[in-house]
């Protein structure tokens, strides 16, 4: 299936210079891809080049957009007065059916009001969750909401687990996801009263496969193929989750650079060493989606590099092909959410 | 200085058989150091054996406790119906004076009750914090709270960086330790209305070098000193870091135990990339202190093994002998908190 993805080709901390290079790098690992670049149309002309190939080029279209956000933007000015910008004509684009599917490594307060505002959310769903794939030794589970709604009811976190039900049935091929609710401890009296409250709503709903508490580890050991949360505790778990991560990456650098047997090893091995450290490089698991929307909206970590924001279009391009939106509206009706 | 450690011996996943194992490791390595165990005597007695060193006998000392707190009883039951409990017996030995420091690998809540109800707060502080040395590239940082207060005010975690800045001037030798406060972002718009709220007390507080937002992989990155939280986020952000490095250390074991090459430079290298595995195990980073009681109580934690126990011992005696609570009591006093 043809799938055509805009790009806010402005947005993240390294902005037009690695979103270009990724979005050339995945139309040519993506034949049936074309992509709508939104930008300054001069800034993307030159990061573009003139030798880029003609049948690439075909498939890469530049629209100009006047405006930028800024990292520091707040979100309800953007929708007020950045009508204009990247980050809002890429989430346009979708609105008019000129795209299957937008991503941005921009601010994403902005991303999220501009979404709502453009695309609005599916039938029962009051905000959109941030949802991202995290990778565990057996397969990926899907953490919802990763920071789009700090504060949550507990009808909120039980709307976060029917979305993250739905999308792992259709994007991971799960025919009863399992659900489990991120707490402090696994024991059902643990938690505070927003936990207990939502507990008992997933408990009563024959929609959920709910599976009890899970703890902060629990989330990288696959124990459950959705996990619950509040936006301020997922996207702090996630982040600890990476620093860790670039803890380790960094120890295991130092430790071959500082050892002569291993950089000899290292080097029959075919650098299988180096191999391990990119296996658990956190850019490489990039892009998130905005989920509940009517629309496809990725946002890729600010701090991706080039491999990270073509990891992030890929996520983007996954979500298009199984039309996602467009799958759960249907079963959120029927189960009249 | 010698010190005293009361040992409730029966609480973990694992029960006598590691904290025992633990405390005799920890005696032979502190000869200045006298523990107090508590737990069935029966049982103790039968870990301890017969063939132990008579020095070492000498300075461990059982005492019997009729009944023991289990990891799903309610804190306010073990306060009121078990006083007799191991947990309770060990807290009590500072309270009388018999011991210096306790530690318990039991359920955290009852902990916490019994610590509150047998030792009180220092002058100035409503609700202690769990408090844990997180180790970064550059010396550890503190996190705290890491699960004693799920849903905190913004002058409680107000407290908590006064009682972790202290900590750090003491326990780490900082001067003037800089403060940082968890979010899901570092821009000063970002975070709910608690996060604005601690961020304003901080920002006017004299007595905190106060250095701003600090997102979650920050905690590994020694961005700040001391890192201030809600206990329902810390307790998630260390977890999720434990979780990662679990996840990191399996494969780093696969990866060594798949590879003929690697298998035999392990042996020519004395098995140095297990250093490096175990440079990055998270049980041996063990103990968390109860800050902000009248007494030093350690937790350790409930999966501890004999060598995350000793770590565990091992960072009850550092506060022993740092006296902790006595230093911080007249500074807090002299601040009016």
């Amino acid at each position: 299936m043809p799938v055509r993805i805009s790009v806010d080709a402005m947005g993240g901390d390294f902005g037009p210079s690695v979103v270009v290079a990724a979005v050339k790098a995945s139309l040519a690992a993506n034949s049936d891809v074309t992509a709508l670049l939104y930008g300054d149309r001069d800034i993307l002309a030159s990061e573009i080049g003139d030798d880029l190939d003609a049948e690439l080029k075909s498939r890469l279209e530049v629209r100009h957009s006047p405006s930028l956000v800024d990292a520091d933007d707040k979100p309800s000015v953007v929708v007020r007065s950045k009508g204009d910008s990247s980050m809002a004509l890429a989430i346009r684009a979708i609105a008019d059916g000129e795209a299957d599917a937008c991503i941005s490594a921009g601010n994403t307060g902005a991303l999220m009001a501009l979404s709502l505002f453009n695309l609005g959310t599916l039938s029962g769903i009051s905000r959109p969750a941030i949802c991202s794939e995290i990778p565990t030794d057996n397969g990926p589970c899907l953490l919802l909401d990763l920071g789009a709604n700090l504060d949550c009811s507990a009808a909120q976190l039980s709307q976060f687990a029917t979305l993250g039900s739905l999308t792992a049935q259709k994007l991971l091929g799960i025919s009863m996801p399992s659900v489990g609710l991120l707490n402090v401890g696994s024991e059902a009296s643990k938690g505070n009263g927003l936990i207990q409250a939502t507990a008992e709503l997933l408990e009563a709903d024959p929609s959920i496969n709910y599976q009890g508490f899970v703890e902060g580890d629990g989330i990288f050991q696959a124990v459950a193929d959705v996990i619950v949360c509040d936006g301020f505790s997922g996207n702090v778990a996630l982040k600890a989750g990476e620093g860790v991560a670039k803890l380790i990456n960094r120890r295991i650098s130092e430790f071959c650079l500082g050892n002569w047997w291993l950089r000899l090893v290292s080097l029959l091995m075919g650098n299988r060493l180096l191999q391990l450290k990119s296996s658990i490089q956190p850019s490489l698991f990039n892009g998130a989606y905005l989920l509940g929307l009517n629309g496809v909206v990725v946002k890729s970590h600010g701090a991706a590099d080039i491999l990270g924001f073509t990891a992030g279009l890929d996520t983007a391009i996954k979500a298009a092909r199984h039309q996602l939106p467009s799958i759960l509206s249907p079963i959120l009706k029927k189960n009249n959410y």
